[in-house]
């Protein structure tokens, strides 16, 4: 992808085969979702997760009805062949990574596309502060924390974090940047000392890669997408879908729209 | 004041000479000054010092001309009368502390109120946070820092801070609500680590009082209206008047009206 596509263009690349990578830095400007599917049965306990935990699982947009593969309010979206790659699990286990789900479709199966990072860290670039994470081309570290997420039926777990670190007059205008977009994950939850929120080491992250943290530097956390995922792998739905890590959705929607202010 | 006065009726008590107190928790909900007067050829140089350092120095309000106390910005003020005690300051030295100022006005007189902790004090307070030095019962710490203040004539120096523990969760929301709030400090300027401000011992605050920060707590510090004081008596005016600390001028603008959203 040496040109800016756009969203659409780039979905058409991705049905046609023609694309399955990473879509960090591709269509900018424009939302990119993580994306889970479920089977009805459980995706109202879902919904009512998202709903109760709306920092880590900021829902953007859910199926019409379930079947249905649109997301209509994101752009003209097939949910089944427009991300370039995605997980299948069963019973709670990764099963196949597929760059497709048509074969796999269902008429019980219900989309949900949450928002992610990417939207935040475009602001908090925007603004001139440097994202550790994209300076050091590596992915973004991410902890499992001891903050417990509010149970909905069968889905609960513990809250993934990344993090980020800034000099203090950064992470204050990282909070005042952040909390303009309540949709991707918003303000962070917690900043400083790692252990008051059950991390032990910077070091080792439990997702993604350690970056580099100066002296003066203050590590900020923000609650993160891959707690649904958690949250999912732990309730272990017999059939569940999701993208693969770093090939999200790409949409139509321009974050800056999702500024509430 | 066992009663809840209203702004003119305080300001009627003091110009009365009935009341002379301390100004904190009076009036509740209306926004309390700090004051400086100068002589109209230091005037300029003190209102560029201002614009050029709004964190520390929020300009409310002006007076209308040279000679002229009256600031009809902020209600029915005599800004000889209205406060319940001023200091005098001859060449940058306090010579003494009065009920009013009325022999010592002056047609050459400039008066500036600018916005004050307790505004924002009262946005933490409404939001269910604890505000340290409030729950002490005491005044709020407040340090010299290695900040450098942007100089404007005459008029120079580093700035002070106060400073408020909190817990990560809620420091990071009192960055949220004092955002709304830049005509009164402001979002904080530094969180954590008190050397990296040139802040030594915060057990020792160059004014004020010292208050409990406890282990899992953050200092956040925010620019604080001794600054320009500070800058005031070092650049050693002839003559200045200043309110008396804690004494402030009580107006009849609403808090909530400083909210910009």
């Amino acid at each position: 992808m040496t040109r800016d596509f756009s969203p659409a263009e780039l979905r058409q690349a991705i049905r046609a085969g023609e694309f399955n990578g990473n879509t960090s830095g591709i269509a900018p400007g424009y939302v990119q979702c993580n994306l889970a599917i479920l089977p009805a049965d459980w995706a109202d306990e879902f919904l009512r997760f998202c709903q109760a935990n709306p920092k880590p699982c900021p829902l953007l947009a859910i199926s019409p009805s379930p079947g249905d593969a649109s997301l209509p309010l994101l752009g003209d979206i097939d949910v089944r062949t427009d991300v370039p790659s995605y997980r299948v699990f069963r019973d709670g286990r990764l099963s196949e990574e597929v760059a497709d789900i048509a074969t796999l479709w269902r008429d019980d199966l219900v989309a949900f596309a949450l928002g992610c990072s990417f939207s935040f860290e475009e602001a908090l670039l925007a603004d001139s502060l440097e994202v550790r994470n994209v300076s050091e081309g590596v992915n973004v570290p991410m902890y499992r924390t001891n903050i417990d997420c509010t149970p909905a039926g069968r889905f609960q777990g513990k809250m993934v974090v990344s993090m980020r670190p800034f000099k203090a007059a950064d992470a204050i205008r990282a909070v005042q940047i952040c909390t303009r977009f309540p949709s991707v994950h918003g303000a962070p939850v917690h900043l400083g000392d790692p252990a008051l929120i059950g991390i032990e080491k910077l070091e080792t992250p439990d997702f993604g890669d350690a970056v580099t943290v100066a002296e003066d530097e203050l590590p900020v956390f923000w609650a993160c997408g891959v707690t649904p995922q958690v949250a999912l792998e732990k309730a272990r739905p017999p059939f569940a879908i999701t993208h693969s890590p770093g090939h999200m959705l790409v949409t139509d929607l321009r974050n800056s729209r999702l500024a509430v202010m």
